[in-house]
């Protein structure tokens, strides 16, 4: 049995993601999904709550035939402390899957098994660039699974980022 | 659409739980099971880490026919808050299953309905009877569906808890 | 010009501060009030918030003829700490009047004056007593300014208390 | 009764505070003034402590003639939890007034009454422009009620946020 | 090269604490002393400060003849994280000296060795039977080193500790 | 008997922190050595970990012949709290060292002595210039004694720096 993690913002959970964890899926029996800054939201950077986002990612992953967990993982702010933190918060597990320079970093130091999953489109799918399209009124649907688009509707989540992103 | 919340330290989860849990599925459409004091393992009461409280439940809800969302919820000290803690961090509920007095009050202080589950041989099936008898040594795999048995075992949980109760 | 502090928790405000207030306010020419555990709410030993207590004693003091600043002061649980964060919530102040022993000795390790304010009928008219009063349907009326008692109940603060006051 | 709540650093609280207070002290019967990051002093955008801020602006406000409450805030970090907090510190409000982007839309999500008054010569009455008069030795005290001067300089508050200032 | 690891709460340091380190001495190189609960003072179980035990045990211990690191380790509240915040706050090191039952466990489940020295006359020289004698007024000294007790009466920490255990 | 102190984050310990040392060992005591932002590690600004940076100074210090004490000390986040903060960590201090304007305000306010000990090649010899040598690959261990030199290669220090500096 192999338990591979999987940690991302998902401000908003977009088909970037989607096509990473498809590839991830085919390699192992169980996989974990943290949504790391869990406690930030109603930012322009973290726009939604998570669970806004547990709800995106259940229903974007709903036809997945192997088990997932989804976790939201609050910051505790000392990257020494990262590592001890995200363990104790999922079931144990043997892979960890990422491309952040630090989340490698501190994995490795810790003796745990990292790889890098190539990421698809990103500079097109990236937060960043989705977030820049739902402030600037542009077109962001098709940047993301269609359950995702659904619950930022059903949220009224562009009206609240854009109402952030207004200057006072 | 009518999803509910349950919260619970689930230290372990366990037969009471689970009888609960069944009844509230036969209710709702989609069911938020909140691990409370999400941060707090290795102590007497709270021997479990969120993560493997996370597996105890998904392994024991693998048949339940309804959409389930485990969320570990880290303690955040102040009543006054909590509320609007476990908001951010669940998909939107419409009503919260409890029989603890204080969360019944804060919940119908927020304006959100509230209803008292009976629980299911209370006496005998409470975390702290379970816990005392996995200290003493006592059968405790009759108090919790075999999954949670199976998952305790893996992680060596009786080692700890037995490791945890000795005097300095 | 002569500013004093006074802190206490006011869980509820009582005739006994009143008394005691009264004579301070013979002595300064300004009063603060600090309200310890702020942040601290619906609990037995704490079921007003910091804003419900605000309002209590402004009630109470609206006739008192010195300027009176009402501070709520969030615990930093570090007890070397506290009097700086004090200092810093709180105008300056000259003299502080306090009975309790640890207070005492945490202004006088700093430097500062204190003097302790002989309390009124302290056996019936202690936060504790009028609370317990509460829970058990007695008659706390009595106790509290009839302003405070007024605040009591627009909160609906005794369904509160007695509430959380059940068992699960 | 309808009481208003007005949210701001105050650092330091400035004409342009004191316009919008006596507008919206025409409107309601009472009024709560929060001081948001009320822990923070000490560096170039918050010079002040919250004490400093409250004697300035009780000072500032001793001629008003409707109740109104002073309140430090201290910062929660959690924008999902920040109207839970603000509303346990301070006593029950009807209607909050600010022209801050994200502070109206939390309330509004919270299905709070929201309106914003508009701010007086912001251009030069800011705390920005104002703190970097101090900084620079430039004239000041013509943008704040002299009251709040005074304060300043009993404080020594310019010698303050001109030794911060330096470069080491 | 091998470096231990010991951690106490040292309220205060006392010839039990000696007895222990003398003889870990005998089989390490270097060692690390962990002062625990760092930023806790003034309550009847911690009345010095990290910086009063500090002084205390780089006194008592000024003619050991091996590298000694002192370091206060402030509570991290989470059993989870605690090994990984010792790590991160102290030299590398690769045994721990602790009978502390959960101390071993969390060490044991983080793959680093442990061994429980004896201790010396626990019945006596325990912090909890000298802080009794120092409130009591009785004999203390005769428990603690000779430079633990200058320290202790250059600090005042009798007065301290007999001012705080007064009743209200 | 004087007793000074000098705080710094020491990411990593130089030549310039050195010979500041080396000529306040000349004018006191004892000397204390504050290693701020104790807690922060595995970023750019901030490499090592506590540990790591009492490991080199502890070494670099081996021949003083002045009592040292070197104490990590966590933020606190809150600068009218930072001073009370170091004193409960410190053993008691007559004199403060340090150049920064901060440091110096905070401990000036709190009535303690200053004194800014000149800093030796400030140019070349920063903490900032350092990190950015070991990120291109450049010449560092000229920068730090030769003891701080051989710690951060048994730590890895370099590989770590060099990974966390790459881009996602």
């Amino acid at each position: 049995m192999k338990r591979g993690l999987y940690v991302g913002r998902f401000q908003p959970y977009h088909n970037g993601h989607k096509s990473v964890i498809e590839r991830i899926a085919d390699e192992v029996d169980e996989l974990i999904i943290g949504i790391g800054s869990a406690e930030i939201s109603h930012d322009l950077r973290h726009p939604f709550t998570a669970g806004e986002r547990v709800l995106m990612i259940s229903r974007a992953l709903k036809d997945i035939n192997i088990p997932v967990y989804i976790i939201p993982l609050e910051d505790v702010k000392r990257n020494a402390l990262w590592v001890a933190h995200v363990k104790s918060m999922t079931p144990p597990f043997d892979i960890v899957y990422t491309g952040n320079p630090l989340v490698i970093e501190l994995f490795r130091e810790a003796g745990i098994r990292v790889t890098s999953p190539p990421m698809y489109r990103r500079e097109t799918l990236s937060g960043t660039a989705i977030r820049a399209r739902m402030i600037a009124g542009d077109a962001w649907e098709e940047c993301v699974p269609s359950e995702v688009a659904d619950v930022i509707r059903e949220i009224h989540g562009i009206d609240r980022i854009q109402q952030i992103a207004k200057t006072d």
